[in-house]
């Protein structure tokens, strides 16, 4: 079940050619440096592409009823990206709640998009079932090993940007990328985990000991509020617990504004939340400016990132 | 009067600590690999910082009276950054047309804004005539030698970042940054020169043998938008003179909705237009992947760039 440096290594070759090797770029705040690992110049804006080409080109053929996810935000951004790059059909089901710019999208990305039910978990289950009936793939958004390893592919870039790099801080909403992060990391970086207050699924799970279901209530959950860590993260990140951090909503809006202001980056609240806990005083780097930051998402509208 | 290699060595020892090594990030456009240099990532949202702080730092003392320019745009700004970080006063006089949004950043750097005239060239009289009464040290955009040699720098970045680099895009107003390149650049490089059509200042100068006044029509004016090529900027091109290449507004306009579908980046009409010349096939991208294409400016309305 768990997922180790060696599987990271063989996604990375696996999709080397698929994927940005996003910029880092070192930055002053408070008189301390500190890098910022820009993923969110990934394609689709999202590191989500990672994991989801690794999990498509690691299960072999793929019949002709392609792939199928659900997902109202970024990870359906990737699965239409990456079965429109790889010329197979996909299906994503999204909530009655997606905003019609997101399914617009998708759609522009040539995957079929159907409602299913109110939240994320009934169009989970709606996928679900019509995986049973057309044999389509399923692409979970973060509970595999192969889209764990996928999304740990982007520590191996900091890695070689950054090789004095002492501690890393990732935003957690369902634990792929930080699971994929503690699975190629090596004992001298350090990873930190950072959520909202008001979407503490890992910083539940830490204290419960196991993957415990939590209340949602953030600006950050259309991108990290999954209700508990996935199964295959949680077998990585209970080997090495990074230590967790929590920002407040107030928090995120700054740290956006900030982004926008100073490096002019258009950054969604899940993407600003790391960066957010060292805005707010929540983490202090390192004095030797070895700490990195990784901005994962920019699917935001502009208009909400402006002061 | 001409700037060389050394002298923008010289800048970079001057400003290394104060301005931003920008990232590039290599994508692919119809096929092609290239690589963006993302200037526009630079403290104020565009390369001019480099040669203003060069200018100042070059200048020796500055008196209390501090440093003056007069601009409506990106100058402006890393003026008020450099006078800023330097802890000296600064005076900007900007034309009546400058907006709002514009004054009003300006000011929140701490510069005294003075509206001086209906137009730019008004401005910088105001300017030269308020210099003359304070004292204060005249921060041309792109005119002095210290300005382009800073400029410069931005090209020993790319030369570090991107080894194999066979040619470089610029876009071109008063040509303060692509002076600075082509002094840098060993002859294995070569600088290619991108204008609006409706601001070919750079294009005029090279069919007149000498820089000449041109009419200003683009959708790019507010940065590109030098009624002629600088003196110092021109000493330095005509040794090397770079192939002249024009792009439309509607290519502009195209280039920076591809950079935000793509990469959501927020980015300018002046700092799009390099980019316009590859996306609209005006020049063809090398083959191996060895082009290099600067994004430099990013201060434009966000919503202006969202199609």
């Amino acid at each position: 079940m768990t997922v180790g440096a060696e599987d990271v290594r063989r996604a990375l070759d696996r999709i080397r050619s698929r994927v940005r090797r996003t910029p880092v770029i070192e930055i002053v705040v408070d008189r301390r440096r500190l890098t910022l690992k820009l993923e969110l110049l990934q394609h689709t804006g999202s590191f989500k592409p990672r994991g989801a080409f690794n999990r498509v080109l690691g299960a072999g053929a793929i019949r002709d009823s392609g792939i199928i996810a659900a997902s109202g935000g970024n990870h359906a951004l990737a699965v239409a990206h990456v079965a429109s790059e790889l010329g197979v059909a996909a299906e994503v089901f999204v909530p009655e709640v997606s905003p019609r710019v997101k399914v617009d999208a998708i759609t522009a990305l040539g995957a079929t998009v159907r409602v299913g039910g109110a939240l994320y978990h009934d169009a989970l289950l709606a996928s679900q079932e019509r995986a049973r009936g057309t044999g389509a793939l399923q692409i979970h958004a973060y509970d595999h090993p192969l889209t764990v390893a996928g999304q740990g592919t982007m520590a191996v870039e900091i890695s070689e940007q950054v090789p004095e790099a002492s501690e890393v801080l990732i935003a957690v909403g369902g634990g792929g990328l930080i699971s994929g992060a503690v699975a190629w990391f090596s004992d001298d970086v350090e990873v930190l985990a950072v959520e909202p207050e008001g979407s503490p699924a890992y910083n539940r799970a830490l204290a419960a000991g196991e993957p415990v279901d939590v209340e949602i209530d953030s600006v950050a959950s259309d991108s990290l509020g999954a209700r508990s860590i996935g199964a295959v993260p949680w077998s990585v990140l209970v080997q090495r617990p990074p230590t967790s951090l929590l920002v407040s909503d107030d928090a995120i809006r700054s740290a956006q504004r900030w982004l926008w202001r100073h490096l002019k980056l258009v950054v969604e609240p899940g993407g600003a939340a790391a960066f957010a806990a060292v805005l707010d005083g929540v983490h202090l780097p390192a004095e030797d400016g070895s700490t990195v930051v990784v901005v994962c998402g920019a699917n935001t509208d502009p208009a909400s990132v402006i002061a």
